[in-house]
């Protein structure tokens, strides 16, 4: 990772306008945060040259890849509320970097989870923790590679989020701006890390229900990848609360079916698309909804393969075969598939009575479709 | 802990005046950040009742303990700096709930240190990591006891760090003051987290130079508990250059100081006043100035026993016994003190040539006395 180098170590930037940043706003998004992490990692240089190993995972982290999908979201309910057309609000320059800080969230969110799930791969590469294990074994230190991992990545995890707010603080809003939207960010990150602590109590209590796992959807994935943002873009253009209540219904419809279609992705997708080995989830032992309808499925014996996959370390090509076959022969497979689409059409009925010009209408629409189609 | 039940759910205070703050900084500190969290708790038992254990476990660390250090040096930074007696700045009582904050960032470092560091202990009551394996295995939960603990504290620390930003955001600074004080806060935090980073890599690749210990100090210790918070209540009270460089000077010295004397205390600190196992830091095998010293005297024998305690998981008596007798022997104990004399000496030089008032002056010279004296 060396984006940090070959950028202007301070801001030099011009201000942009909005057509040049809807041409290609998930690269405007990561332009912006790699502009935000050059001069970052310029201060820790100064401080620590070894510290910029860290710095760099975390920026290959932050910039190498994903879909920008909660700025997007954001930019868009700014946009939607009419945001760009009102007088004094922030301009599009200012609204990119506060959406941009969201993508740190997301990498705290990321280091950590894939801490806690010890996944080594994310998006194709090590991560962090794995990468430090590993320099840890090469570099023949002393103690525990794991453990080592382990540390950096938890330091490394709690630099991106506090560099959220940094870049939130430092985005340019007015004082007023900066209340209305400080109010959504706080909501947003709580509500994140409940979702993730009852993911966590959730797998070690084996609890899942259908009732339960939703519930964790609801807070780990839909408030905090849709119905946040869109809510947070909102109070950039200082909405009024009828928007902002279409904005929740729809992000929160939404963002269940973006995880139940991400479930279905994590058991049945293509490693090349994923980034993650066949059948990930089921190795990791994810209690995810097709899991619980399938634990609650009165065929005990048709539903045996899923239970005999969930959290098998050495899980073989075979059993992973095995859990799919009966998840599609239990009928799961279309449930779930049926709740997107029940879930993604009342989504769509929310926006239909939103208040948003035809601009943001198409483009929330479309991005609805991308966030439940089945490939990415 | 139940502090969040007995208090009012939401903020019905009455402001506050300096006197009244005053008469116990402390104890006035850990009330703001007993008022925030219990807001936050209700919240989060509105999301989910499950997770209020997890912010009672925040709450016991936050409110349980601690001398309050960082708020203190802060709050007496801005009224060194004549913040109370300036037209339009912020008034005591926010002035309070800003330096509260730093209590959130110091949970988020001692939940995550503790977990590095694989401490059961803090203050004498059991970590969160620990508390969480503990309750794991008591309600007989599936999976690694030890792996459930460490996700838990994760989590927490990472509502400590989202939550200390929260807090200073909603102080109610103007966006002025805000922008002053949140330069210093970023360059805080940032430090703090090199220094941990610097500190994890020196044990595993077991670098530990008198220079390397020092530098980890600078920014884990001195700039983190003393120097930042010192420049945090100068800017926010608009101080100039002049006076916040000799807070620097002043704070950077003292850091260094103060880490010293905690260095000696724990090793040859009573386990009723520390609220740690005797030798504690001997069997956590800390990179201590006093190992670094130790590790390059001439007489290796005479070493050999504080060599042979470092890191081992059954340190016996006898063994920190040995390893105390071997630093005194050493002349590695005088070493430090001296120094912790000299640092402390040119620390109140700094302070000698400030433009503070003479009641700023006296407390910053007792808060300098506590910081290093011999027992706490």
């Amino acid at each position: 990772m060396t984006a940090g180098r070959t950028l202007p170590a301070r801001e030099t930037r011009v201000p942009v306008g909005l057509e040049e940043i809807e041409a290609d706003l998930p690269c405007a998004v990561t332009e912006e945060l790699a502009r935000f992490l050059a001069v970052r990692r310029e201060t820790c240089a100064d401080l620590a040259p070894e510290f910029v190993d860290a710095v760099d995972d975390l920026s290959a982290m932050a910039l190498g890849g994903g879909k920008r999908l909660r700025p997007t979201f954001a930019w868009w309910g700014w946009r939607g509320a009419g945001g760009d057309r009102r007088e004094g609000g922030p301009g599009p320059d200012v609204v990119l970097r506060t959406v941009a800080a969201l993508e740190l969230v997301q990498a705290c969110a990321l280091v950590h989870d894939d801490l806690i799930d010890d996944s080594d791969l994310r998006r194709g590469i090590p991560t962090v923790h794995a990468r430090w294990s590993a320099r840890h074994a090469e570099r023949d230190w002393i103690g525990s590679s794991e453990r080592l991992g382990a540390a950096i990545a938890v330091l490394v995890g709690d630099l991106a989020l506090a560099w959220s707010d940094d870049m939130l603080r430092g985005a340019g809003l007015d004082a007023s701006t900066l209340a209305r939207v400080a109010g959504v960010w706080d909501a947003m990150r709580t509500e994140m890390l409940t979702g993730q602590f009852l993911d966590v109590v959730g797998h070690a209590t084996d609890l899942a229900t259908p009732e339960g796992v939703l519930r964790i959807s609801r807070y780990k994935t839909a408030a905090y990848t849709i119905e946040r943002p869109l809510h947070l873009g909102a109070a950039l253009a200082g909405a009024d609360d009828d928007l902002v209540s279409c904005y929740r219904r729809f992000g929160t419809d939404l963002g269940i079916a973006f995880q139940l279609r991400d479930d279905l992705l994590g058991v049945f997708g293509d490693p090349a698309v994923t980034g993650k080995p066949a059948g990930d989830d089921l190795r990791e032992g994810k209690r995810t909804l097709l899991v619980a309808l399938a634990r609650r499925h009165p065929d005990r014996d048709a539903a045996a393969p899923v239970e005999h996959a969930l959290g098998l370390d050495d899980l073989a090509p075979a059993d992973v075969e095995a859990a799919r076959t009966a998840l599609q022969r239990l009928g799961v497979v279309d449930e779930v598939e049926e709740r997107i689409a029940t879930l993604t059409t009342s989504a769509l009925d929310a926006l239909a009575t939103a208040d948003v010009g035809p601009e943001a209408h198409e483009r929330l629409t479309a991005l609805a479709a991308k966030a439940t189609r089945r490939a990415f």
